[in-house]
């Protein structure tokens, strides 16, 4: 089987670095072109980017040379890390163009007909893919990965969703600075510092959490009606965001519901056997001091979530806090599994 | 005037050395012993301490010789920074002795007759020391101080409770690692990480805001009714505690209403000219990513609490951001801040 | 004694903020000008400046309208903070048009006739003034300080070079984020990392230790000769550059000698009146650990250096450790110093 | 084939959970027994251990029980990670009862007849061992690995040493805190700072140096008679030593010389095939900011040694920065792979 051809958009950013690192070596896709900005087009990928990961870019993409991003780019898939302001114009282009865009960007998180896709739990989101070409007059297609820390979210509420119904969610957040991007956050601001705010974070958590925890019906995607409140803050770590929730449900559980729902949580078999998808997506630690994020940020490669201190709350039913790798699952790591659950669907064809 | 004698307890700790910076140089107070543990008794203070904080331990101390904990310690004070086990034991034989105990150790806090003060907010406990003499037949007396964080908690919520009732509280912390003491938390622990759990002290902001709010009646203390739900963190901060909070009202203030209050917030006019009084107690920042702890927690030398990102909330009325100086306001110089009260009342004599 | 006014250039920066808040209450000088870049140009200073230090922006200046850089700005003495490639090109010309130039770039360290200035160790290079006049042609005049780390190592090194002759220095140094301005250097880049690598370090430490070394001969300067090899680096600390050096003498020194020397150390009487000077310009500490840019880079309120460690080398003759705060005594601090100098020369006249 | 059964002694400390983590799949290794101290003995290895490593302890010693550290453990190769003093006692013990010893402590390193080994660079020592049966009366033997620190710098140093003659050496070290150990360091101590003091680091660093670059006469070690200075500094980094270094030479190579002899360096075909050696023991770093220890540490999967900013010194020859990951090739990695020598050469028949 030869693999099938993609593109990275913005692919010498911190999000756009860890799309190469996880396609370096993929089963399914191949990296056949790369794009930059006006300062790095033209450029070889190797002296183009300032590498931020540990050791060095892949020596496959290394000489590859940094492309404008336009849509005659080579490649049947677009992975895009491009900045907000840009995506909004280019994303729906690819789209449009015939491309299969796999977008970590913001863009088109909000816009009808576009899923917002964590295939363990709102796989069958998919079912929106036919009204959006007809609807958006797309030759190709467009899905989106959620915001970072609405990842971590709202793979830890499905389950419960499902087993206790959600009400309301408190929450507050401990962000890591690689969620910044490159150059991102000056040292000058979070070294022996906490920053109580990151711009739009708050909405983002907020609205993307009931779209991921929408139901499907006839087609169409129905929102949940979770009321969340959102604190957002950025710490000095390097990965790995930290969620403190308290949740209140609909049927009320105990402790000991709360964690064997969690811990029995698996995606649909399709999703388990895909490359990227972690052995396990939720891992419940029964340490008291876990999950941490130096220490969980890695589960499954980055990939799995980490929940613990699952206890009660004195205001509503259920205290825990969750760690996700922002970058990985949180990132390239989450589109990387939305385009290969377009692969297992047979929407990249 | 001849200054008070007054003893530091478990002098040789990080917060005993708050102590001892904040009472050096002090216009009511003169240090005339200092205890610490079996290892450090018996040395001089210089050479007994690791000094944790910058410079080097003043010199009207650096060549006393640190006692053991015994209640024949010279001192018409005791200033206690003993560790909350000893701290049960050896305070109230301090109190039964004759000192006036002003503690920052949890100890006596619960203690049924032992106020729990900060002075801005409820130096109408005071009212309750009478009632200690007689009913724990202590010939000396004992107050102390609340926990580093409950401290920017009551004192933020102080203001709103009387303008507009607290009905409930909704807090996660980010707290700093000289919290923990010396040496306290291992750097590998918290180094690049977040630790989402700190023993007691979720139980400690639950009951001990309560307390605080508490209204006297009869010269009894009736403590506030409010329903907390506290998520306590640990962050690579050096110093302060960042607090994040929704606060649910009696009746719901606008956020210009919660900005008025804060801002117009003084303690008694008694308070206010105490020596270690902050000039406003509370500073209300208006910038979006304030307060920060590397910035916002010398306002006041460490004694002013600061609150800003004051918004709605989409679950209860108010939401918002505090910073609390925790060696200071919220350990050490809150201690003192209630030794100057005893002395304004007349309780020293 | 009315105050002298004096311009800030380059206002809104890092190194520019540090001199706002070092001359808001300064018995000599007074602001009365503000420069910023094009971006900051017409803003009052309170909304134009993202203000790095603790605090906020002394009320003094926050209402001041940040102003263009140009030699039409209110004020006598000039204090720049400019970026290297503007000081280049715009210090002479305020110089020329009759200010005082005080300035922290490095623009204008190595041109003929421009002192580099610390004035404990070489007040006597204000000797080169009258020359500078005639031979530039300048109305006015300038004088510089040194870069950050270099303002360490020359402190240490001057009372040893008279004492015993310093021949070779080999040092390696840790210096903080807040020596790369703001935004700087991003948080991506030093969180738990060192970076082994500072822009043009190197050869500044070698070469202005020279030039600070250098002896006045018939009103000119001779450099020093002293072979130099630095090695610059890039640690995780806010504030604080650490200097490990190796010293090899003419007149081997042993260790209590070089101890003697430094702690009997004290600028000319005149230097040491001024209002920037600290008590003591050199700090031995005799711990085995110290000195360490936390607890010692505010020692004389940043204007002090700390030296420690002193022992003997393997293959020279003696190592120590140096501190100094590089945004206070290595930055703004000195430059301040430095017009104090000027103005007790009746320099500013 | 089946495994040699190997015990590991102090196993539930930082460097005692690294050989854990490196010997739980090992091909030729089989862990049948841990000690621990008086405090863990008797519990299970999942309980006794805080384990500071990502993730969590492998499954296969999970439910192994903690022994005390007695010569009846179970296991052929004791791996040793004992604390210096209690090791000074018992690895001579375990020797002397037919074990052979692998120990990353510091007891044995300068006992004559003892080798201190990097198998890349010295494996020849490993002559020493018949003597080493015969002078110490020992039924096994026992081989030391170096100083994390030293590990780094004699790496660097051989080949440049067979080269060209390695005379004098200047180190200035920029240590991570898990070189101190769990708990090691306390955060109060090393956030936002640097200690520029580690207790016995230089001199280990000056003698080992010299061990390990020893040339084998007639079975007998000779030292090198390298002039080493060090200075030695712990910085908040987790993991990777930095190490800069200014080296004199006996015939003076130029700056690609040294980058030639680096870059083409290979321990042994023998030593090579080993499983935990890297395909590559240098890697030589072309970027001018690199080696750094966030971005480098992991090189060779932690055993490999980064080499970086080789450039000219004005005092000696070459100046260069190394980058080494302590705990694993300068530590626990550095003993398994003393390990696989042994065995590769027969010595554990």
């Amino acid at each position: 089987m030869s693999k099938i051809p993609v593109t990275i958009l913005g692919a010498t950013g911190a999000v756009g670095q860890r799309f190469v690192q996880m396609l370096a070596e993929h089963p399914y896709f191949e990296i056949v072109s790369l794009s930059g900005s006006d300062r790095t087009a033209g450029r070889s990928y190797g002296e183009a980017c300032r590498w931020v990961l540990p050791g060095s870019p892949p020596e496959v993409v290394r000489h590859m040379t940094v492309s404008p991003t336009t849509t005659d780019l080579p490649g049947q898939v677009a992975f895009s890390a491009l900045p907000a302001g840009i995506a909004r114009e280019l994303e729906p282009q690819f789209a449009s163009e015939g491309y299969a865009v796999c977008s970590n960007a913001s863009a088109l998180r909000q816009t009808t007909g576009v899923p917002l896709l964590i295939p363990e739990i709102n796989f069958d989101h998919l079912a929106m893919i036919p009204a959006q070409k007809s609807v958006l007059g797309w030759k190709g297609l467009a899905v989106t990965s959620p915001n970072c820390t609405t990842n971590g979210i709202a793979m830890t509420l499905k389950p419960l969703d499902d087993a206790f119904g959600v009400e309301t969610l408190f929450c507050s957040t401990m962000q890591a600075i690689s969620g910044a991007g490159y150059p991102g956050l000056p040292s000058l601001d979070i070294n022996d510092n906490v920053l109580p705010y990151i711009q739009n974070e708050e909405e983002k958590i907020q609205s993307e959490t009931n779209l991921l925890l929408g139901r499907m019906v006839d087609g169409e995607r129905i929102p949940a009606q979770i009321t969340v409140s959102a604190h957002a803050n950025r710490v000095p770590v390097v990965d790995g965001h930290t969620i403190t929730m308290s949740i209140k449900f609909k049927n009320k559980p105990d402790v000991a519901d709360v964690i064997h729902v969690l811990e029995n949580f698996r995606g649909p078999l399709e999703v388990e056997k895909m490359p990227t998808a972690p052995a396990q997506p939720i891992i419940v630690r029964h340490e008291p001091d876990r999950p941490q994020p130096r220490r969980d940020r890695d589960a499954g490669d980055g990939m799995s979530v980490s929940v613990g201190r699952i206890r009660p709350c004195p205001i509503f039913d259920i205290r825990l806090v969750t760690v996700v790798h922002n970058t990985v699952r949180g990132a390239a790591g989450g589109s990387v599994l939305n385009a290969e659950l377009l692969y297992a669907n047979g929407l990249l064809a």
